[in-house]
């Protein structure tokens, strides 16, 4: 229970009105949050779509144009776009701005920070919200797609103390659950957990869809398959940056997979039971015993 | 829409009572095929608690008196176990008997019937039901576990045509949407869509666990983790059995998916953005576009 009242913003800057922030648009206004919502997308129509599923409030001509007056900037582009981003609206960051981002890797974020805000770096705080769908665009936005999960906040030693707080109180707001973690320790786990599995996932579908009777074997697959593949449908070029901008920590987690995959491989192949058994019961063991984290429900 | 009335039995003997024998006796009695059902587990405590949940109506002492009067034996053991119950059981087996098993591979299971069955085996129709659950026993055993599935049979050239259309019939009348395949079809499909997706995911689950931050990773992980990882849960003696027995198809698919992943890692070496976004969209794409098969919920 936390006794803070959550803070109030005159004008959430959107920069960005796909999925991730659209929804974080809709969320505060739901909670009571936000007076009104500028948005920005590079594609007009996005914005305009954005506006007339009351997304947003007020289109913005540009980048600049919906940071101008908001004391909230949420930036929710692919993290390739994040320098370009920062480009575009630095003239009209104040020491009084909030300015988060929404990005799975959190280093290459930060160091387009570092080199882009300069002296105002503080003002930023990198922000990764674990949730998400295949379905990327405003028109999958959700006014709950955050309540439940976690949000990890990667501050750096220059994150001013007051915007890393009203951070925390916002999506604490909005039914999160806060972690503050370093930004190296954050690109580690999701290369384990998150970044790697998509590649994986990724890799299988094309292995199969390359052979000749690739077609005839998805046929056939079960729920299995499906859960398991679940993630190869996501967007590729959002994929494509969080892939490339995590690219040491990922092909690290990969060949911690490819030694423990031959480890299963050398059991078969040599035809030892007992060795394969012991692998799955350590696998199967681990993953029973895990539960994702997330809030309860309120009651 | 099939004219054929599906074949009612006067007696199943059912040699496994666990989730998927456990789940046919059950299906079999809600859509009044069978007289009563007589199991055997090699656990007598397994036996009993199906006879009182009621998933078996008699408890026999060993399998062949699970076979002694029926003239439908479904042998739903673990597929190492195969020909040890074909050999328990042969001596009662006669040319109207019906046998089937529902085990993950099948030409290892095809090979142990030849060998044990010899002149007989043409009253044993491989069957492969595409259902399951990670938890397994006979408490978890469901009388709709294989409504709106998929079962592949996989009859030999000396399969009797008797026994393959009643096979037909009985899955049929359960809900399940029944194909024919060749044994050898059947095993590269399911390396390639189930068999090598466990093992992936058991690796994936060792790769982490087996690193010193490995917890912490996981404490982060999120719902594309739990739905990718769902099936590393999987009872460890069942996948023994499957990923061994299927050994040849499963190496030859995993030489596949290693070529695929190298080629993203080589685009993320590389730095070549343009490439990766090429891999993941055709992933992305094929993903999108699969469907499950299953037959549509019945009006």
């Amino acid at each position: 229970m936390t006794t803070h009242v959550p803070p109030r913003f005159e004008q959430l800057g959107l920069i960005g009105c796909g999925l991730m922030g659209g929804s974080f648009a809709l969320a505060l206004k739901k909670a009571g949050l936000v007076k009104r919502v500028v948005g920005y997308s590079k594609s007009p129509s996005t914005t305009e779509r954005a506006r007339l599923m009351g997304v947003i409030d007020v289109e913005a001509p540009s980048a600049l144009l919906a940071v101008s007056g908001a004391d909230l900037v949420l930036v929710a582009v692919p993290v390739s776009a994040t320098e370009a981003t920062f480009n575009a609206i630095r003239h009209l960051v104040n020491k009084d701005t909030l300015i988060m981002d929404v990005g799975s890797t959190k280093r290459e974020v930060i160091d387009a920070a570092r080199r882009v805000l300069k002296d105002q770096v503080g003002v930023f705080v990198p922000a990764h919200p674990i949730a998400g769908k295949e379905l990327s665009g405003v028109e999958h936005a959700d006014a709950d797609l955050y309540a439940g999960r976690q949000v990890i906040l990667t501050p750096i030693e220059r994150t001013l103390s007051a915007q890393l707080d009203k951070a925390q109180q916002v999506w604490t707001a909005l039914g999160c659950d806060v972690r503050l973690m370093s930004p190296e320790a954050h690109d580690a786990a999701y290369a384990a957990v998150s970044h790697l599995p998509h590649m994986i996932a990724f890799a299988l579908m094309n292995a199969i869809t390359g052979q000749a009777l690739g077609d005839d074997f998805l046929a056939l697959a079960g729920p299995g398959f499906r859960d398991f593949t679940r993630i190869a449908a996501s967007d590729p070029s959002v994929w494509r940056d969080i892939l490339s901008s995590n690219r040491e920590e990922l092909l690290a987690q990969s060949r911690h997979f490819q030694r423990a995959l031959r480890a299963f491989e050398t059991a078969i192949a040599a035809d030892n039971p007992e060795a394969l058994e012991a692998l799955i019961e350590y696998a199967s063991r681990a993953r029973s015993q895990w539960r994702m984290s997330s809030l309860k429900p309120q009651s």
